[in-house]
């Protein structure tokens, strides 16, 4: 299997034997190849690029023969290593004329942006007031809310920060942004933030030092002020009923693709994610962003080592300065809390075939398709640029997950080997089975299967294109598989840095 | 008020004027008593101790005359700040005769431990199966819950981390033990531990690298193993309805106060709580202790700089050295993290009467009474002496709490000056308002009012005892207010540690 055109070298799907003829590739193996490892499809010079996913994995320690093993004996990474070029590999992005460009029906909301989903949003500042955060998410009963049909329910997201830590930190100015963001979401008709009174993260702060506006959309209360749980409740759940009408009224309109903003995540990933899932969905990106969409790249783990990948495909040398910014801050992160912060391919990697770390990054990068990187963000920062982005996050799927959608994030796709049930309860998650078994075991949790390209029903571009017109409907309301289980609670999950006092 | 006869000071619990006849104290104002502020109740020489509480919390820094103000411009702790004086406080405890200990209705588990609740556990091992978790807790309705009378409920506790955290590190260690507390809890007549499968935390490695035994007490799942949500949901139910019907079993029978591990807690402290709500609980304590019976005090940055006020009343030198181990821990961890840890007296702390850093950390070490510390504990540790020991966690109230718990404390007594709504789910929390203020705007969530101390409505020593009998009778079955809400979700967040990868 040949993943782009312009690659040197193929994969197996199966082990091949020594002088196995390949049509398609024009080619006999001049060795055994195990499953999953590469083959050259052309002859190789010492010195010269291995190219994979059309982007450099190595070079060529020695001569390679066409047909033969492409793998550790015979590649090497140093000359490129430290290398980061910044904007070397970018190339002019083909946008589609308006008139081609894709729509889905929306929420349009007064700031412009645009939701998937309906929903009212109840949130905690702190801990403290996180259980009565979901009280009020049950004040209202499903009998109630059947009454308000363009609403598609109240989302309630309590965490475990928001005291004891530092006023002036960095870990509070993040808490106050991630919170912020969600105020702020789109897929929110209308929000109710609840504190306790006496917390670190204090309501009034987080509205003034975010610049919320407050007004019917927003409200908030004080747990404290109003006199306990009970008062809390009566109080908050008379707000949610006025939100509730208000929120009714919203209807969804064509909407151009350009306003969907897609977070990127892998989570439980195999040695298949890099070949199928991952790929499909950076196909799914490419025509998002050629339609003015922007696709957001985060889990900074994944890519370390391997930012060369990024900064060859910044769009400026500020943007690819900014990654690397980013990265050297994980060296230190990690450094403090006596972790380590590696990347390179484990021996189970290289058994499976995969020979460099430039590779392995390949797999997980792919999910951002092969547009040019656009910007670089903090963890939770807003998202307005259009394009390829990156947001710095943890590998921590409900971590990175909680960030983007802080962001702005209005749709999550989530690729996976092993499986994961995950789903944001705020943001309509897609999830895509790198593997047919995965797929067919875990069916009542899977949205795609990207498993059938490995069987050769179809090809990554087939699958990126129908995987796109999946985003389009699941934006424009068609249910995720997480959707239909109703899960609450916890999915939500700030990154919390530094000490808990 | 005089908080102990033996006290040199007395505090102004309202602004006395120069030349007030105290009665009670015998004695009339050298000058003007700000309100909160201390004034000596004899003659203190240059040098000598000034004692509060029972405890030093300073020396004279020149003669101070009865009735004069005693506070920072003549008061000095520094001669005693670096003595550690191990044991130096010990007094051998009064234990009550056995047919004298009081005695509460409990369950008794297998393993001798006694539960003051009766419910089934959910517990997940990462945040990847909280949401399967919750679904779980409401798989089983409230009509079905209804036909086990003897019952208490189905506690789902789900939490932000297992996953992307180095393997053999002090974090995963640390959340391990968490989890496995909560395993053994004595108020889970039955526990399902519910993971994805590829999760750092693995279920299997958690139960053997804990000892847990599986059994029908203690069941174990995984989401990938079973194929999907749905399926473990109808998995897990099926197991939790073969529990509901062993647990229903189980009956309250007559046991010794002794069984009784009473978790303490501070949060929205003001100036009263180290005046009424915390001296209250720790003679409260005082007589579970001499009934042979546990009460642990936690919050280690709250005792930050006044350890030797424990230290000076450790049994052995070790047990001191133990203490002094996790202050130099502390240390490290939060310069680790550029945090600060500093207990020192505020500008707000001195202009209410606080004079010392050794006052201040009194007020909160009150909570523990006055017996001898016998034991100091690591976060989340089995707790299994008996008396009065100390766990090493942060201040904020849910972190404690959830350590204090895992330990074992079936009963938490939490104070609280600005008001909490928070109880844990799993274990009755009662909270102690520190004024009558709090207590009547939040009347709907405070179990205990010790503001009436300030009123002069009644004493220390007898609200303690009644703070002892409503333990024994909330051990017993009675409903603390915060359980009468039903909260659900985030009241379990362990102390995560280092960085989330
Ligand atoms: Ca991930
Ligand atoms: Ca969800
Ligand atoms: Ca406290
Ligand atoms: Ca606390
Ligand atoms: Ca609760």
């Amino acid at each position: 299997m040949r993943l782009r055109d312009e690659d040197s070298v193929a994969l197996a799907i199966r082990k091949l034997d020594q002088g196995t003829e390949i049509e398609e590739l024009n080619l006999t193996t001049g060795q055994e190849i195990p499953s999953g490892h590469k083959l050259a499809v052309k002859a190789i010079k010492k010195g010269e690029p291995i190219t994979k996913y059309g982007q450099v994995i190595g070079f060529a320690f020695e001569d390679i023969k066409v047909g033969c093993h492409v793998h550790t004996h015979n590649v090497e990474v140093k000359a490129f290593k430290r290398d980061y070029a910044f904007g070397s590999e970018t190339k002019e992005t083909e946008y589609l004329p308006e008139d081609q460009c894709a729509t889905f029906q929306g929420y349009l909301r007064p700031d412009g942006q645009v939701g998937t989903r309906n929903y009212l949003g109840v949130l905690a500042t702190v801990n403290c007031s996180a259980g009565v955060s979901h009280l009020l998410r049950r004040a209202i009963s499903q009998e109630e809310l059947a009454k308000f049909p363009n609403v598609d329910g109240i989302v309630a997201l309590g965490h475990g920060s928001g005291c004891c830590l530092p006023p002036d930190s960095e870990a509070l100015a993040q808490l106050r942004r991630t919170i912020a963001g969600f105020a702020r979401h789109p897929n929110f008709a209308g929000v109710l933030l609840v504190g306790l009174g006496c917390e670190v993260n204090l309501v009034d702060t987080l509205v003034e030092k975010e610049e919320l506006i407050t007004g019917p959309r927003l409200r908030t209360l004080n747990i404290q002020d109003l006199g306990g749980t009970g008062k809390t409740v009566e109080k908050g759940a008379e707000i949610l009923r006025e939100m509730l009408i208000q929120a009714n009224q919203q209807k969804r309109t064509p909407q151009p693709a350009s306003k969907l903003k897609v977070g990127l995540e892998c989570g439980g990933s195999d040695a298949y994610s890099g070949l199928t899932a991952n790929p499909t969905l950076g196909a799914a990106m490419d025509i998002l962003v050629k339609s003015g969409g922007t696709a957001v790249l985060s889990e900074t783990p994944e890519i370390y080592g391997a930012e060369h990948l990024l900064t060859r495909r910044a769009v400026s040398r500020e943007v690819g300065d900014k990654l690397v910014k980013r990265i050297r801050w994980w060296e230190e992160y990690t450094a403090q809390n006596g972790a380590q912060i590696n990347n390179n391919p484990t021996p189970g990697n290289k058994a499976g075939g995969i020979t460099t770390i430039l590779e392995k990054s390949l797999g997980a990068v792919a999910k951002g398709g092969s547009t040019n990187l656009v910007d670089v963000l903090l963890y939770a920062e807003p998202i307005t640029q259009k394009g390829f982005l990156f947001m710095d996050t943890p590998g921590y799927d409900v971590v990175s997950i909680t960030g983007m959608a802080a962001g702005g994030a209005n749709l999550i796709c989530f690729t996976t080997g092993r499986g994961t049930v995950y789903g944001c309860e705020a943001v309509p998650t897609l999830k895509l089975a790198s593997n047919s078994d995965i797929y067919n075991r875990l069916a009542e949790d899977m949205d795609v299967n990207c498993g059938t390209i490995l069987e050769g029903e179809t090809t990554i571009p087939e699958k990126g294109k129908e995987l796109f017109e999946l985003i389009l409907e699941t934006a424009s309301g068609k249910q995720t598989k997480n959707e239909k289980w109703g899960f609450t609670g916890h999915d939500m999950v700030p990154w919390h840095l530094g000490a808990v006092l």
